[in-house]
């Protein structure tokens, strides 16, 4: 748990994941209902990293436009209602969370930021050991990027009021059974001290 | 869903995972607690595949004995309860599962089936297209691995009365997750007609 930082040496970094346009504007059709709350408490990690000069990764869900790179179950949706399709407004981070230079752009097609993505060869080249999971939504993208994390043996930090999902039942029975395997559940307010 | 199996011709792969004496057994620490009543179940569509002559893969967690290969997370617990350690009796299939001269193990030190395996190598090499998941436990690795298999593009199905979890409460919020992304949620009985 964070209280061992006092005595530890972490190396931290931190996702924010698929804070885009077409998952958290209002009067998006795929908008994730409980993200709205979870944006201030973003942007204070954020700062925070920026100010401490730790890794920051930026992991966006992009789609070609024929779709041809969504899972086929979601084919249907998508023909229906693109989503996150590289260079549309829709597919951009929204403006409150705009990447800086220097911060990292990771880009896929899956729910887990490590599937078909070079995270994990990102995050050894950077020496980074323990990660801080935001973004959007807890028991999907979120969830399988925190398992994932969890078996390639990341200490990994979900960061409790900075992810969210469509509703707070959902939200709370994936943060339990991400508690019961070791999973470090933090709320913003307890990392500044820690970094 | 599976009425439009009577159009379609899937090419079936059941996956039994982590039915060992080790999680399952009175008396073993680490026992998933409502496993028992699945059992039958899973011995019911054991046989149904048999019958049918379709591939049955038995998915173990296998760890060797000093602990090497257990996720960092777990090791402490691992010293303390040993756990499926190679060779020994804890790490084999229950007896109402054993394996049969024909069956397929998998052997994996992570809790997704397809982390680390050739599964996904030799469910294409059998051209399976449509999986069957049963075993335990239901919220993590059961669910790792639909998900993977989701991300895979496999047609897969949740056999909801043939997986369980430490409590109801956690098995059912889990399908519901599950079902959300389009997994489909079936019950034993209703595997027979289409295979």
């Amino acid at each position: 748990m964070l209280q061992e930082g006092k005595y530890l040496v972490i190396k931290p970094a931190l996702l924010i994941i698929d804070m885009q346009n077409d998952f958290i504007r209002e009067g998006s059709p795929l908008r994730i209902g409980g993200a709205g709350a979870a944006i201030g408490n973003m942007a204070d990690i954020l700062d925070l990293f920026r100010v401490k000069g730790h890794p920051v990764i930026h992991v966006l869900r992009i789609h070609r436009q024929d779709g041809s790179d969504v899972e086929i179950s979601r084919r249907d949706l998508f023909r229906k209602t693109p989503f996150a399709v590289e260079g549309t407004p829709g597919s951009e981070v929204i403006s409150e969370l705009s990447p800086r230079s220097g911060e990292y752009i990771i880009h896929k097609t899956r729910m887990s930021a490590f599937m078909g993505t070079d995270l994990d060869l990102l995050l050894r080249s950077l020496g980074a050991d323990t990660l801080f999971v935001t973004g959007v939504q807890t028991p999907n993208c979120i969830r399988t990027t925190v398992f994932d994390a969890f078996a390639l043996n990341y200490e990994t930090y979900l960061v409790d009021d900075a992810v969210a999902a469509q509703t707070p039942e959902i939200h709370q029975s994936n943060v339990r059974d991400m508690a019961a395997i070791g999973i470090h559940i933090v709320k913003t307010e307890e990392i500044r001290g820690f970094l």
